[in-house]
This record gives C-alpha cells, sequence and structure tokens, in this order.
C-alpha cells in the first residue's frame, strides 16, 4: 500500500479539521477519496472544499465505496455506534473519534466486530500520538521521576455543546483527555476505586465533573473537566523523585517539563512548510500517520493506544455515568433493539 | 487589657516557632509568661531560649499559673484533646494548633466546653489570618471570579512525621490547609457530598490522599495531600468569570493571582525591621495579633476561622478516615473512659 485511501463520515467541524490536517501530508501517501454525511448538500460542499473525488449522502454509501480503505468517523458521540458498524460490516478499516460510543455495552462490541472481521480499528485518541506521549512513557517507565503518587488534570473548556441529544457532557466531550493520560502513566489495568462529583444541567448534561481514580500501586488521580470555566488545560504528574507538567496544553502536548526542564516536540519542519500550523489541529497529522503505519503492518489496533484502553476507558465512564446519574440509554432505545 | 500574657504547651519545633514569632511583636503587647512541657528540663531549655520567667513540667501547672491570659497549646496532634480540656478547666482562654482534635465527639467536646466557661477558643489555622484570605473572600463574594466552580489544591511535604501514636498522617497535618482554603470560599456548611482515596502505610497512617467535596451550589473541590511526593504547594480557584491562584505557598500566602495579577501582602515594615522574616514562620504573627485583637474585643472565637468552621472540617475528616480506613480511637482507650 503506498496511498492510503481515505473517506470521512460526517462533514461537521471536527471532520473539517481532520480534512485539511490530512491535505497537508504527502498526497503519494493519504489521500481523501470520499466524504458521506446525511445531507447530500453538505457532503458535497466539503468535498469541493477539500478536492475530494466523491461525496455521498448517507454513510451507507460511504461505507460500500470499493476506493475507500480506511474511514474517519467524526459524526456526533451519539452516532458513532451506528456509523462504526456500518462501516466494520463492510470491512473497512475504521478510525473513529473519541469518545467512541456512549454505553460500555455498544463499545464491547464494537471491538469484538472489528477483531472477528480483522480491521484495523481506532478510538481517535489523537492526544496519545504526539511524540511528547511517547516519551512521557518512557520517562515514567524508566524512573525519572520515581514512583507516581499524584496526578492532577484540570480540563475546561467554555465552548462546549451541552446537548444530551448529541451524546455531549464533559465526561463524554472533554473526560476522555485526562483519562487517557493517566491510563498512559498507570496503564490500561481498571483502577481500584473510582469515584466521581458532577453537576447536571436541566437536560441531564454533566457541565462540571470530578474524577479521582485510585490504582493498585497507590496512585491516585485527580480530574476535573467542566464546560463552565476555562481555560485550564493543565496536568502534573508527581513522582517520588520528582514532576513531569504540561506547561500549556496537555492535551495536544508540544512542550513537557521534566523536573524543571522543558523540552519542545515541534512538528516536522516539511509539514510546516506546507502550511501544517495554519489548520485548526495540526496534531490531527500524527494520528493519521498512526493509522497509516499500523494498516500497512497489519495491526488490527495502535499500541499506542489499545482496544484494551479503549474498554477501560468506556468501563470507568459507566461507573462515571452510575455516580453521578448520567443516563444516555434512552438515545438507543430504537437503535439497538431495547 | 495592655499585654496579652501567653503560656506555652509544649516545647517542640512548633512552640519554637511560635515563640520566636510572638517575640518580634511589641512586648507591650504581647509578652510569654511561661511554658510547660512534660519534661522538666526541656521546659526550661524553651524558657531560656525564649526569656520567659517561668517554666514547668506539666501542662497542669502550667494551667494553674495566674499570670497566663491565654495557652498556645502545640502540643503533638494526639495530646490536643487532653491539654485543651486541662486548660479550659482553669478558664484559660485558648490556642491550639491544627488539626484541634483526631476525633469529631473530641471536637464537639471541647467546642461546648469553652463555649460554656465562655472564654476564648480557637483552632490555629494560622492561613486564615493572613491579610491575602481577607482579601480573597472580598473577592469571592463581591463576584470578582464568578460562580466558583472548581477548587483544585495540592499540598504535599516529604518532612513529616508519619507516626499514628501522635496522630499525623496527611489528613491531620496537612489535609486542614486545603480543606480551611476551600471554607474560605464555599463557606462553612458541610458539602453534600464527600469522597476520599487514600494510601495508607503498614502503621495505618495515611500517606497520600485526595478529598472531593460537592457542594449545594455546584462547587465542587479536589484536594491532594501527601508525605510521598512534594513539594507542590498550590490551589486554584476556578471561577465562571476567572481565576485565582496562589503562585507561590497557598497555605502561608504573601502573594495571590486574581484574574492574572498578582497582588503582595508584605509583612508590616515594624516587624521587618525587627527581624521577623528570620525567624521559621513569620506569619505566625497575624494568628498572635488575631487573638489579641478577639480577646479585647470579648469574643469567643476569631470571625476569621469560626467553631463552626472547625466543626465542619472534623466532620469531614470523621467521613473522610470512615472512607480510608483511618482509625485513632486506640489511642484514645485509656483516655476518655472509653
Amino acid at each position: 500500500m503506498a496511498v492510503l485511501r481515505w473517506g470521512i463520515a460526517g462533514a461537521g467541524s471536527i471532520c473539517d479539521d481532520f480534512a485539511a490536517a490530512v491535505r497537508k501530508l504527502p498526497v503519494q501517501e493519504h489521500d481523501i477519496v470520499a466524504v458521506g454525511a446525511r445531507d447530500a448538500g453538505r457532503a458535497a460542499t466539503f468535498a469541493q472544499k477539500f478536492n475530494i473525488g466523491k461525496s455521498y449522502g448517507s454513510y451507507k454509501e460511504l461505507s460500500e465505496d470499493p476506493n475507500v480503505d480506511v474511514v474517519y468517523v467524526g459524526t456526533v458521540n451519539s452516532t458513532h455506534y451506528e456509523v462504526c458498524k456500518l462501516m466494520l460490516a463492510q470491512n473497512k478499516h475504521v478510525l473513529c473519534e473519541k469518545t467512541l460510543t456512549l454505553l460500555l455495552k455498544h463499545t464491547q462490541e464494537l471491538i469484538r466486530i472489528a477483531e472477528e472481521k480483522k480491521v484495523f480499528f481506532q478510538e481517535a485518541v489523537w492526544s496519545r500520538f504526539f511524540p511528547a506521549y511517547r516519551k512521557l512513557r518512557d520517562q515514567v517507565s524508566s524512573g525519572a521521576i520515581g514512583d507516581v503518587k499524584s496526578i492532577n488534570i484540570t480540563f475546561c473548556k467554555k465552548i462546549a455543546v451541552e446537548k444530551r441529544a448529541v451524546g455531549s457532557g464533559t465526561l463524554f466531550s472533554l473526560g476522555i483527555y485526562p483519562l487517557q493520560l493517566i491510563m498512559a502513566v498507570c496503564g490500561p489495568e481498571m483502577p481500584e476505586k473510582i469515584q466521581a462529583c458532577g453537576t447536571l444541567n436541566a437536560d441531564g448534561v454533566d457541565l462540571t465533573l470530578a474524577i479521582t481514580l485510585q490504582y493498585k500501586n497507590g496512585t491516585i488521580a485527580q480530574q476535573t473537566t467542566s464546560f463552565e470555566i476555562g481555560p485550564p488545560d493543565e496536568a502534573q504528574i508527581y513522582g517520588t523523585k520528582g514532576t513531569i507538567s504540561f506547561p500549556k496544553k496537555f492535551h495536544a502536548a508540544m512542550d513537557m517539563t521534566i523536573n524543571g526542564t522543558t523540552e519542545t516536540f515541534p512538528f516536522p519542519d516539511s509539514l510546516v512548510q506546507n502550511g501544517l500550523q495554519q489548520v485548526k489541529r495540526p496534531g490531527f497529522v500524527y494520528q493519521a500517520q498512526e493509522v497509516r503505519d499500523c494498516i500497512q503492518k497489519g495491526l488490527l489496533e495502535s499500541p499506542r493506544f489499545t482496544h484494551q484502553e479503549t474498554l477501560t476507558v468506556s468501563a470507568i465512564m459507566e461507573e462515571v455515568k452510575r455516580q453521578i446519574g448520567l443516563n444516555y440509554d434512552s438515545l438507543y432505545e430504537f437503535g439497538d433493539g431495547h
């Protein structure tokens, strides 16, 4: 495989960000060959904007396009489950936006199908594909900060959508970022203790949420996510011998401070010269590259964020939902036969 | 009352710090007239060091000294209860080191006795007497940062004693500092939800502890305290319109940043000229001054940290102990008739 042929499911802002980033990559490695959305007009406009050959007015048609190798699913959270199922049914590789689904049983089912089908299936936890995260894991495992005792993360944005119908809320829109960082340090096993406090709006969506996780080895992690305040985007990892922190954005980390020394991880020069930093989320290039690398190697998941991690995040979220009274079941009353 | 005559119960390092600070205050306002400790030799050495006229080899003798107006209780946590009871029995005013006691029922009993006796009785939450804390409360109540949604505090020190026999552990040695800050913002009412995760050592003492408090109005506060890592001493208060943070030490705050602007609260020039900043805890002067002001006004508690706040801290700690399996009851098996 020289070129990886992308299909884009969705035509909203995150698809826009992803397509813009992919278009900065060499076209002999990454092409976007089709886009599908519920609205054919929006799909066509999107196709025109990004010079994409095919557009479809449904996800099903996209799934049936034989020229598509991998589908990027960038629809709203509440539809990831059904759109992924469509793509997997056609044996497409899939990169699906985080959070993968709103229910643990849906996450389990999608991973089971993907593994049966032997296609590459990846939750788009783009933070993990930044070079800084590789360095983070190396530093933690080499003992650079000793035994990690405390992790504190605050990630808040005032801009997010607070609508239950699309599966928003801070848990599903922001919560996975601190969770993945905690797991990058503590590993993919379930924590021993999960505690959550949240405030919900009248629509039943969490606006501010605090989660504490305690691991068997004694590490205790605290995270706060909120739509009501902003913009803290901070993380500290405290060990017995030192501290790792992200002085600017932890979730799209270009800088990381280890025991007082800050290291910067710039984008490749060739992409910067091609205008990468003019797009909204240049960091999306890392996950597109990772997907191609994995598929070329015949992997079914990225070792940088595994199915086990997706399942653990989903199981933690299930318990958090229970504790704070967050319930999205009714969104699926007709969708999966209940 | 021109001069407030202090007695010091205890001759350990915190009593040393307190006496050193008081000796920088004008002697016509604050004198130290006696010291008592279990060991007469240590008491005498302490008396000599700070030019104190009387020393006793027991707390009881100190309590009976008619020249003592107010007793500073600076013994180990596990003995505060019995030493305070001795002093209150002799109608002395009392300033007792935090944390006041290890059991809610002991805290309730001491406050009941003090209120019956109509003496001034104060938990030595010295943070609260810093000018920055007055400004903090003014700023929060005037809406400078809007509605407070999240409070995040990390307070860790590697130097602390980890012995159950003296009532140490991060909850009782460090935990009150973030708790008092949270209550300075959220008020003295009990939170609606209390969650705690802690790791205990073989002696049953908590080494790292995370507490989450959720208040009726929606504020969620998270705090971490630890003896295993250090020295984070940080606090952020996030509101819908802005942020207050303590850029250096939150627990002995000389600087406070409100919406990006840092204000400094220096010690009075006269005390600085008298060498105040050469003592270990110059901030102790604020609580000594507050005690004198309150006693002069006939107050039985400081409005800057009230009995209600002491009771709420104690009740929160009782629930935290229950959740993490921290138990100090056996320290009192013979002490109070159980």
